[in-house]
């Protein structure tokens, strides 16, 4: 028999909180899982440093990875097989573009992206193209099998309706991880019916749409989301521990470059530092290596990494306060600095504004910044409109983009009056701290 | 006002998918929370190696310390206080022995312990008593209350009342692991009306006991307890990455002993591997860092230890067969352990047997490893009574240890026929494996 | 002791749900659920017709009137006690209109309260007011302890933050019947964080008001209230149970009025159809009466009697199609109605125009039919705004109703082409109708 | 097309909390549903009185019906379809089988039943082979097919696979029941991983078994069982209830045979009253006809009918005391039956032993009542063992029936010291009565 259409003898299954069971009948699915790059995906948490607010929420991405992968399964086994609109041939393109559609993230991925300037996007396409196992699993089904799951990751696939699954504003991916993130923080928002979404999402040439008696559902999905992304992604201390995390690495990477001699040599990091990391190196990356090191820079020369390290990894955080990004604002922002530097707290380091932002849905823009394909609904007489125009709840929050602005800074030294007394006074006026 | 009555100016909440939510408003619970060794215990998995059977299994130590906290406060707060039999003077105490009580876990406690030699629950105390974090908290309430806490951990301590919250068949521990065990796994087991436990708890001298009315719930809890040990803690896929991390350790501390030059120095390890660990070196272990070395203990020359750490970061595991100790197995086993030589397969690696056993519940049985306080129903008519004695259900399975042996196997080095091709199948013949 | 402060020897508790348990110390409490009045609730289901789209909705008002009871409890006791603001004079009364603030609810309200223009809101009155067992317990607390607790339902009484506990826009009464017509329909919407909500309401004089932190769980009560209305409560096949169920007592009171001779004579509804109805007749109403009634009805002499009533209990309903008010549609019904006399089936009972309408969320409008307190945010730094001012979502969607016409038709009959084929062939096309 | 291979233009869909939805595609099961005697089960609830104990107990008999279909349903559909050992042609007739099941079920059953000597399998057996619409739908499948449903139900049918799915130790019937009662009333007994112990069952010729893999589910599944017996369907409050509506059936049936003059005839009684029950008889009695006689018998003259009709409608109940069937206690409750006579209680109705014993587990034991087929696991090698010899938890509960006898009485006239006050006072000593 041929790989592609292989079964395993029997199936195999996962438990999982979530969707309860994840079935694996696909040889390839199962060879795909068991590559070392996958596995990886044990050593990357899900929601980098939200455990730190939440400490239920130390799941991997292998588990979402997993989620994403069973969901499209079941679209797919259970609800667009034999409707004409659906090319089989496309099922098992699906299941690895679902599977692996996380595979490039790093360590604490976005503050790593941020510092290092990486995407990993980018190294999800490596991987699935370069010299790794995953590839061999997937070249074995076809010689241009792997490019396909590459594209349909990468979203430039011919295929809509499979891009559709994966990516959209309503996909399996958002659909995994608003009820994943929910499970382990144990927050009572990110609940949907998302049973219901998938029994009546139809499949089209352009993309997977939602039959109009499934309207309410997805407006749940969507108030969920909204909910989700500011109750928890954009937690305030999950921010402040994003924001240490980032300074650590900035910090490090300094260092290296003003030629600091570290007492361990950072070679995991050597190549990030400058700027030419392989694949290889990489895949090296993992969250046990950073907190390694980050273990071993808590006993540094350095104070500023010494310090961030040591906050870090004890949970020591900055506190924060509202910051809008007006002239009066500004101008604080400036004496603040100046007050920082005068009691010898790098404001490089621990004065940091960090903004968030986020659009509960949106109408087709094209050419905007992280466009997404919106949701349509199928209306009885076969009619197609987006969601929007259908629904009062979404049109009414329909592209309105919400930011908040925050202000990081260390408490503990701003209180500490053993030195600089009166700056530190000053500043603490300044920030509005409570005594 | 002193220090142990010190109460935070607004309480603290964790949010928890187990209990909701945990309350903290005690300074003094606050400032252990805040100290590295417990933090440290967000680094080390509640349940070590069952991520690679239940990959929702990745929540830490920190979490079921806080939960075990959280569970004796609300029996304190709400059920205990008020009532003569309670002595509001224990409850500071009881609450940091609670939250105290795992803090001396290592990284993958069971294999670390075994192979090492050492045993959690002296590292608990010496964090509790020496020059740590945590102590200097403890001391700020009184010279002597962190040998007070120690001694409830160690079931030394005269108040047996407290000691029981904590160590005795139905306590806070027991109940919190079983319940956040089943929910980060998955499993439907582990369920059972804690909320109506705790409602019936009642203080005596010697321990808490349950009203009679709360019979029906504690059956329940049993066998959730009973389940759970079968279905998760000694799942037979975690049994072998367990099997494979002990042989990791037995394999480095052996090079190590016999002289073998690392390509990396791997430093954690010294103290360890000599047998002489101080309490400085144990807290820097955790399983970043071990993950870390196993990571490059992957590209190490010595071929078994790099087999048995590729094994472990990529889940490669063994295979694995019944075992039962009759004669015959014992003289297969030998057999076995023959051919495997004679296959170039290190037997003392690759072919182990590993044993579980658990006892559901007992009665008193003085002087027994493992004793464990019985559990005692409060009658209407005042008398007390051990459990056993009253529920039916109990008595069946009471003093019933049931024990399961597995043999475990490496089946892909037993399935390569480039080598050894007849003593191969010989082994595979003896082992039953399917091919 | 004083009867209002008396307390039961042992705390009751009823097993409950949504709430797991209903904790009642008072004797005050535990005599008004003895009551007659207060048991004759469990005759009256919460939902109406709704069993007949969701076959779990069975429940009864007693319970809802419970678990307000016990929202309001948890309220005073675990959030408002000791705040200044509150009165504790006011717990007893709080929790006595809590328990009773439904008390007068008919069977089958909504249908039952329009064709004999009854307000169960009068009944709760007089039943709290007038010779009942309820109004005996609750002299016993004082003499004018009833009318207060009347009025405290009536919204008149003077203490508008009690008022505000059972009848705002975020009260009690809802907050219970979101969560419990959720469970029992098994709908996955109607969730959302009520122990929050609780724990960041704060009294002030007027009214509870909710801390500006638990905004976020506002916004999703206020999402699960929208879409319970128009998953749950405006469901077509409900209002079209609802339809029949009017027309069943319209036509049952029409053929009183004209003179027909009943086989079995209607006695429980002698009053009602002659509109002076008194309380003691009032209170023989509940469902069993009216099912038994309509189990009678299906076999009196009047066809149109006969008929509605077999569809009501055998669940054979009316069909519907979306009807907008405009002009056109208007002479259609004009049409349909001249069609429908034609085809001999008469339009007063079996074409019915059935109109829903909700206003997820609205300021305050003085004056509005259906006024309901809006709810009010406390701000850090003590500044009390309303909700829709903090809000975007909220904003969004604030004093924008939503209606819904549909049009009811019997589908059976108009299939039936035993008789006037044609002109039932003409009503199926306007209708359009498939076939 | 064939009727019985009829399927529905568009599947439909109820929305269950147990089961999240049941899905009909089948035309005749889609008519079976809509039948009068299918949605009288309505009007009967799936508990009796446990409603008066576990308020959220008010689920009817269909909901109940739909679960243990939606359950054959998915067993079948997919599980067995497409093995061997199943042959699909017994497929409509096992769902049509498991559907109606319950059909003969009177209102609040258990009592009914007692009192007028009936028995609703054979009622059930009457309503699907007379003059009913069910027998209506199911003749349009085949002549003999109502007779072939009615032999599953009665466990006469030659299939023994298909008798097993609907009645053994673990059929659908129980799985829905166990779920569903547990979801009704709120208790936290109940749950077991039906999902899974669906997957691993397995069609044999004689019976489904379940594959050794899900033993420990089934283990879940029997102790959840045998803490529903306890915690739910005997609890003693339920029984009271359940005690007074017997002696309100046994008073009302005395009455009319000794010639008393009711007020208002009871019709639906007379054919009840006199042994000779019809089915069209039958099928009009349900609870809402029960409580509307009971509603007018709380005005009868007989005093003891209206006592014990009120206790029953406004819930007061009597109180009970353990009683063990000793000489000693035999003794006393003769002792009490000469002074309840001498109190003017009558003891026929006012002192009453109540016995509630359930078999949590048993094997095979031929020609015992209450017989059902074991469970049997299908090991690893083929080969079947029953559960008991495999599972020790299960063995060490296996056969032992458990008993418990209440006495029941009304307190509220025996504290009541206006008349008798002397014998009251005995009576009271010797049921050792609180004060």
């Amino acid at each position: 028999m041929e790989y592609s259409g292989e079964k395993l003898s029997e199936e195999k299954v996962f438990k999982d909180p979530v969707h309860r069971y994840i079935h694996v009948r696909d040889r390839v699915i199962w060879d795909l899982i068991g590559t070392k790059e996958f596995q990886r995906l044990r050593r990357v948490k899900q929601l980098g440093t939200t455990y730190l607010t939440f400490h239920g929420a130390e799941h991997s991405r292998l588990s979402h990875s997993l989620g994403v992968y069973e969901i499209v399964r079941r679209i797919i086994d259970d609800v667009f097989e034999g409707r004409p609109e659906w090319n089989p041939e496309e099922r098992l393109l699906s299941l690895c573009a679902a599977l692996l559609h996380d595979l490039g993230h790093g360590p604490f991925s976005h503050s790593f992206e941020k510092v290092f300037d990486l995407d990993h996007e980018l190294f999800t396409r490596k991987i699935i193209l370069g010299d790794t196992e995953v590839n061999a699993v997937l070249t074995q089904v076809g010689a241009d099998f792997p490019k396909k799951v590459a594209e349909v990751i990468a979203k430039t696939y011919s295929g809509k309706l499979v891009v559709s699954l994966i990516s959209s504003q309503i996909d399996a991916d958002r659909m995994d991880y608003l009820q994943r993130d929910a499970y382990f923080t144990g927050v009572s928002y990110g609940h949907f019916d998302m049973e219901r979404i998938m029994r009546v999402m139809r499949p089209r040439e352009d993309q997977a749409v939602i039959k109009q008696s499934g309207m309410h559902a997805v407006e749940d999905y969507i108030m969920s989301r909204y909910q989700m992304y500011w109750q928890v992604y954009f937690h305030p201390v999950t921010r402040s521990a994003e924001v240490i995390l980032t300074k650590v690495l900035h910090r490090a990477k300094y260092l290296y470059e003003t030629g600091y001699h570290f007492e361990q040599d950072p070679v995991h990091f050597h190549s990030l530092f400058k700027g030419d990391v392989t694949l290889k190196d990489y895949l090296k990356m993992d969250e046990a290596v950073m907190l390694y090191y980050f273990a071993n820079w808590e006993h540094e020369g350095d104070e500023i990494l010494r310090d961030l390290c040591s906050r870090f990894m004890n949970r020591r955080l900055f506190k924060y306060t509202e910051f809008h990004p007006s002239n009066e604002q500004m101008n604080k922002l400036i004496e603040l600095t100046k007050l920082f530097k005068e009691a010898g707290i790098d404001p490089d380091y621990y004065l940091v504004v960090d903004s968030s932002s986020d659009l509960p849905y949106d109408f087709y823009r094209p050419g905007e910044e992280e466009e997404r394909l919106p949701i349509h609904l199928l209306k009885n007489n076969g009619e197609i409109r987006e969601l929007s125009r259908e629904s009062e709840i979404v049109e009414a929050i329909s592209g309105k983009r919400r930011t908040d602005h925050k202000l990081y800074y260390p408490a503990d030294f701003l209180r500490d009056e053993s030195t600089n007394k009166n700056v530190k006074q000053q500043i603490r006026r300044l920030l509005e701290m409570a005594d």
